[in-house]
Order: structure tokens, then C-alpha cells, then sequence
């Protein structure tokens, strides 16, 4: 029998930014012959369906995965948790379906799917790093994921026609894929990532009301992720949150050191702190630009 | 007598970032008959009368304000403040002559020039907001000035003069002035400029090197100006950290808020501040995109 697509039917549940960006590329690059999304509400799925990111939509889950050849996880990280527990959504998925996820944090995920998906379900843990601070299916973008990092986190008993057939996935979409265990991604994610958040979050409520007419670029730039989902860094927080704990602890020791100099009008103390900054950010922007 | 241009020498102290951009700025826009920079360095002086940005360079500070019309002062404020109470270069200024800076904070420059300056040497502050993590002459840019914010801080015995004439040159450049007292402004500044720097040096400073390679473009947004210069911002720390310290102060209690409700499990908690930033976050967008 000739294929013509990577998949056959794929099935998205929660078609927000993430969501609806893979299905828009995943039409664009002609890798599905059919793109299913599922909505929490009629509205969202309306649109979805006129402006032609979905070939069909559905409030139902248990309707949206029948008779999927792949199925991706891209809701909040506690609702991807939830579906995975959900024995009536799981027992409509076909047996040797491939299903991945979009989730910021890998663990939880990973180990609930070894936990509760049976065997004939094929699993294997994506993260593309590539959201913004926009949520929602009116922002998607059929090419989003060109140029970001795809984290994958395979395990030891991941089926390895999965692992092979999603990072085909993500890497026809134009992602570089990265191979890393579960613990290591959401240590250094909780780094990179959700500690930036966090920080910028926190900053932005430090920040009196009555000025903030006179922020510049620079202000904006440091807290432009702070206008990120509320629901979507309370699960990320709540799914990792000994690292990010450790994370912010750091964060904060940091802060006191800065505080410290400055209060003791100590030149050299200060100047050296700054300048660690500096030239770290300085490496990043080489390993990163 | 016909004047051809709004000033006739212009000598500006410390050609860095801001002087260089000033100097081509003047020139482009016709402001001034003559430009004079002063420098550090040779090697800067020589690039920058190279690339046309000045008319005349100068490693004597003495030198380039003989005649001067204008004085600009561009260096980091701790040079600033020490210019201002150096006798023999005040002593070299022509009687009647108009003097500016562009330092990022304002009350120990506006109190030190109303100390130390004579009464015939015509002083206002001003501080665009113009700069970028980017320092050195080899940055200048002539729009650095377009669309930016200029905060003036006169005082009651600022010459009038002064201040109508600094006003037109940051008008002419592109710049909205803003009129504001000196210690409000280094009170809102400490907020919405110094409190982000501190904190993108201190995020920085607490990320594992090796997680680094990890990071995407929330990381990069929140730390771009972790890459500004530790001279500086060594100067604004010490010039004004009473403010710097209440902002700093008020960030960890807003961080520990966030680590409290992440440790607490409180959904309700988290969401409740996450959603707080972002409401300021979108204020911030409207008052300023």
C-alpha cells in the first residue's frame, strides 16, 4: 500500500498555540492526511475550523483520537496529566497508535504514561521549545516550530518505530531535535526556562502601577514572558517544582549578593558580580544566538 | 548676526554610546557648528575621527570645552560627579556656556552642579533613555534619539535659557521630553530601569553555564541587558541605592510570594499572582508599545 503522509489521521487534543501551530504544519508540509482538533469551547473550535487550521473539530476527546494514527497531548501540563489517567479517553485510542505531547515538563508526564498508558499505546515525551508569550489558537503559526529546539525525552522502553517516527515529525516541521532524559530536561528547563518566567513574573509585580509609562525597551524586554498563561505556568510550577524551588532559592542568593555590595559600597564586590553576568550572558548568546 | 545652527561648539565629554550617537546626531540634524568629543582612549579617539562622528577629538577635557557653547556630559555619572567637582576643567568653561549630561540618574548630579558649578555656567540635567546593552563609540548611531524618552530634571534656579534651548536640541533629535523633579525620577528609575538590570545580572548569574546551551528566547529577552557594562551600572547602583535597594527588596518579597504558593501547592495563590503580573505586564504594553 503507497503512503502518502507520515500519518494518517492525527489527533490534537487542546488546540491552543501550540496545538493549532502543529496543525497548521503539519497540513503545510504534508505530513497528516487528516488533522483533528479537539476543543475545551465551540467558539475557539469554530474559528479553528473557518480560517482552515483543523479539517474537523470536536469538544469530545474520546471523538477526537477514534481511529488516530498519532494523538498529541498539547494542553496544560495537569490537563495532558489528567487525560493520561483517563481510562474512557485512553480505551479510544487504537491500538499501535503513536501519541507525544507538548508539555514543559517532562517527568510527571513520562512517568504517568509508563504508568497508566498500556502497551499497544506508543509514547514518547516531546517538549518544542517554541511558544511565546501569546497564547490561544489565534495566535498559531504554521511555522513556529522552524529553528526551535525539540526536546525529546525517550526512556528505555519507549518503542523505537515511535521515537523514530516523531522525531521524523519534528524535524520535517524545521525543529532540531535533542535526545535527553526526563530528570535532566526539567533540571535545566527549570533553569532556562521556568525561572525566567517566574523572575519575570515577580519582577513585573514589584514594579509600582503609576510608573510604568516611563519603562523602556529594556523593561519590556525583561518582562515580555511575564504576559505569559497564568494556567499554563501554574502547571508548569506545580509539575517541577523542586527544581524550580532550588532554582529561585538561587535566584535570590544571587540577588543578595548584588544587594549586598551595594549596600556596603563595595566597588570591586559589585563589579565582579556584574561582570559573572556579563560574560555568562555573553556565552549565551554565542552557544544560543 | 545670522545664527546657522542652534549651538555653536559643542563639546561633549565622554564619547562613548550616547556621546558618539549625540555627536552624529547634532551633525546630521544641523545643530551644531562644531563637535568636540573627548576620550579616554587614543585608539577610540583615532576610530571615531576615522568614521566622521566627530569634527575634532581630544584626550583633555580642558581642551574640549575651551569656547564650548555647550557641554555635554556623557561619561559613567561617577566621572560625571567628578568632572562637575574638578575646579581647573569647570575654570575652562566659557561664562554663559549651557551644560547638560546624560547620566541615568539625576539627584547627585543636579545637587553637585547646583554646589558645585559657578552661576555663569548654565547647567540642566537631562537623561535620555536611549542607551542599550551595547556600549562604545563603535555603537554610535544618529537615531539613536527617534521615538525615544528624554526625562529633563530642571530645578527652580535652572536658567530658563537652558532649559528652552536643551528641550529644542532633544526635540530636534526625535526625543519626547518629559519635565520631571530629579528625586522623583531616580525613585520611578529605580523601578523601571535599575530594578531590571539587577535582576538580569542576578538571573543571569544564577544559571548553570552548562544549562545555557538550552535556553531560548524568554531567556534571551530576560537577560539582554545582563550584557550592559558593569562600569555603569557600578555608577547608577552607587548613586542611587536607596531607591535600588527598596526595588530590589520589594522583588525578593514578590518572588518569596510566588516560592510560597509553588511550596503551599496553592493553585488559587499562584494563579492569583501570576495573573497580577500579567494584567501589569498588558498595562505596560498599553502605555508604552
Amino acid at each position: 500500500m503507497f503512503r502518502r503522509h507520515l500519518f494518517g489521521k492525527v489527533a490534537i487534543i487542546g488546540t491552543g498555540l501550540l496545538g493549532g501551530s502543529l496543525a497548521l504544519a503539519l497540513k503545510k508540509n504534508n505530513l497528516a492526511g487528516k488533522v483533528v482538533g479537539s476543543f475545551r469551547q465551540e467558539a475557539s473550535m469554530k474559528a479553528a475550523r473557518e480560517k482552515g487550521i483543523i479539517d474537523e473539530g470536536t469538544t469530545d476527546i474520546r471523538q477526537a483520537v477514534m481511529h488516530a494514527d498519532l494523538v498529541i497531548l498539547a494542553s496544560p501540563v495537569k490537563v495532558i496529566l489528567e487525560q493520561i489517567k483517563d481510562k474512557e479517553f485512553i480505551k479510544a485510542i487504537k491500538r499501535g497508535a503513536i501519541m507525544t505531547d507538548v508539555g514543559s515538563t517532562k517527568v510527571s508526564i513520562v512517568e504517568a504514561a509508563q504508568k497508566y498508558l498500556p502497551q499497544h499505546v506508543l509514547f514518547v515525551g516531546s517538549h518544542p521549545m517554541a511558544g511565546s508569550e501569546k497564547s490561544g489558537v489565534a495566535h498559531a503559526n504554521a511555522d513556529l516550530f522552524k529553528g526551535a529546539t525539540c526536546l525529546m525525552t525517550p526512556v528505555e522502553k519507549t518503542n523505537r518505530l515511535a521515537k523514530d517516527k516523531i522525531k521524523h515529525l519534528w524535524t520535517s516541521l524545521g525543529a532540531n531535535v535533542v535526545m535527553m532524559e526526563p530528570a535532566k530536561h526539567d533540571e535545566a528547563l527549570a533553569y532556562v526556562s521556568h525561572l525566567p518566567h517566574i523572575v519575570a513574573f515577580a519582577l513585573m509585580r514589584a514594579i509600582p502601577e503609576e510608573m510604568l509609562a516611563h519603562g523602556s525597551s529594556g523593561l519590556r524586554d525583561t518582562t515580555r514572558i511575564a504576559g505569559s498563561s497564568p494556567k499554563i505556568w501554574n502547571d508548569i510550577c506545580a509539575s517541577n517544582y523542586r527544581h524550580i524551588l532550588k532554582a529561585i532559592d538561587e535566584t535570590v542568593r544571587s540577588l543578595s549578593d548584588i544587594r549586598k555590595a551595594i549596600v556596603d559600597h563595595d566597588e570591586p564586590a559589585l563589579t565582579q558580580a556584574l561582570t559573572q553576568a556579563k560574560t555568562k550572558r555573553e556565552l549565551l548568546e554565542k552557544k544560543n544566538g
